[in-house]
């Protein structure tokens, strides 16, 4: 069985181990601090390549940003790592293969290879943290669009009169709705809907200063307001949902990311159910976490391969 | 060079023809009436394919509904088509080889293979009728999703209040904003909504009676309220055509069907481009038009071949 190296390249750290085809992990999982400039940054990578390179095929790397089609360069670079940065040629890297894609194309890939999504035909990715990302794997490809940007799914419109500015300047995006973000504006907002605010918890705080904690925390203690708050999250959710499942036909829809955590994801697989034209999904939470990326990169690169 | 004979099975009219693998029409086109009964259907088509028996190498059908992954049966036929009609097994047709397959996906990848879409990598096709469908072709591959299902796209919500009901029971479904349909919902809703009402050539009409005609017809006359229904319209239109931008990343997007030629792509274009967080798309109006079924059809059985 051939054997990957795969890394996660993060804006504060870099996580590595070798796996093999299955994606088992079969070294212990590395993690060091992202350095500061790009030229630090292919140092780096070139060592963690040395020190494993007897051991493996083909190498692996998970980044955020637009990756080109040709997986050797990340094209827009984030804010989060350095300038340069998307000047280095990844596949000069080594004489092995190294492999580099956007991190939600790996997470979705390691979702589907070895975690929850493990044996469905097309599967969906969510991953909702301040923003919404997404990830689409079909038929044993990864669904990239024709520059490699797909997926962008928390920018589709869940309303069409400019009723929310959302954090990108523009409006009425699903993750003004339904991200981290979403729930403070459903809490900012509610605060004016909702009589329930004036005998909420929180009552006399200033909506604008209520947290995605707050109104979680809020929904433990059976607080009204923050049920209400919560309710219309939800809906929001499933609305994205329910659209993206029609167009996309999934047979799996996997949820992750930071707020993943508070989603009912039976309640959301029911609704969705009961509602979408097309056939029926199941909808669950990821497993492979905080190594998607790594396992995702690692498998991609011995697929590819 | 292979060649296949295209055949669109119409709810009232099959339409037929020799095609090459570029799309070139052989033969004259034939249109004969739709019979009855799935048994007579199922003859007619024999006979069809008797009549050119010796020119061609592969059969390629299309039809409404939803079609199985073997591309050999229609799964839920439509109203138009006659009970029993699900039942029928195409690859029995003849000894040669018969693909059938839903006609939004035949229009697609005819557009992709030999219409306005030629030459571009990922083609997303938007028929606007009294509904709204949809088929996209990425990497030279049709995609069905996991059940053959996927491009509902007139059912994904652009609202997310409970605003519009759609004939389908549901709520805020694109089609009941932006399709011919939605241009009628758009005068209802106007109707109430735009002082210009008043002063319009139908204001001694009932809103509810006002038609897609007389909307387009409004425009053409120069009519204030007319021209804010229609302003409405294409702006609904663009709300789901960027979300559909960001999530698929097409490089062409072809919008066909019967109310296509009122929709300005330019404009359209423009506007896509100027707020989708993903690369730039062309939109163009469809070329295959009433061939588009029996051209992607015949090309689709040659591509499978």
């Amino acid at each position: 069985m051939k054997k990957a190296l795969g890394i996660d390249i993060g804006g504060t750290k870099i996580l590595y181990s070798v796996l093999d085809e299955e994606g088992n992990i079969l070294s212990e999982i590395k993690k060091i601090h992202t350095p500061k400039t790009a030229e630090e940054i292919e140092n780096t990578l070139k060592n963690i390549i040395e020190q494993h390179y007897d051991e493996i095929d083909v190498i692996g790397l998970s980044s955020a940003g637009a990756v080109n089609l040709e997986n050797t360069m990340v094209l827009s670079s984030t804010p989060n790592l350095p300038q340069g940065y998307n000047s280095i040629d990844f596949s000069k890297l080594s004489d092995k293969k190294v492999f580099v894609e956007n991190d939600a194309n790996c997470a979705v890939w390691a979702e589907y290879k070895s975690g929850a999504a493990k044996g469905f035909d097309t599967v969906l990715m969510v991953t909702i943290g301040t923003g919404i990302g997404g990830g689409l794997v079909s038929k044993g490809r990864l669904f990239r669009g024709s520059k490699g940007n797909a997926l962008e799914v928390g920018s589709m419109k869940i309303f069409a009169d400019k009723r929310q500015k959302c954090t990108c300047g523009r409006y009425d995006c699903w993750e003004a709705y339904a991200s981290g973000t979403g729930l403070k504006n459903c809490a900012i907002n509610g605060a004016l809907e909702f009589p329930e605010f004036k005998t909420s918890i929180f009552k006399d705080k200033n909506p604008q200063s209520l947290t995605t904690y707050d109104i979680t925390d809020g929904v433990e203690k059976n607080d009204e307001f923050s049920k209400k708050v919560f309710e219309n999250w939800q809906y929001y959710m499933f609305v994205g949902l329910v659209g993206l499942t029609d167009i996309l036909n999934p047979d799996c829809i996997v949820v992750s990311g930071g707020m993943c955590e508070f989603v009912d994801v039976n309640q959301l697989e029911e609704k969705i159910n009961a509602e979408t034209v097309v056939t029926n999904v199941c909808v669950k939470r990821a497993e492979t976490k905080n190594n998607a990326g790594m396992i995702g990169a690692g498998l991609l690169a011995l697929n590819e391969n």
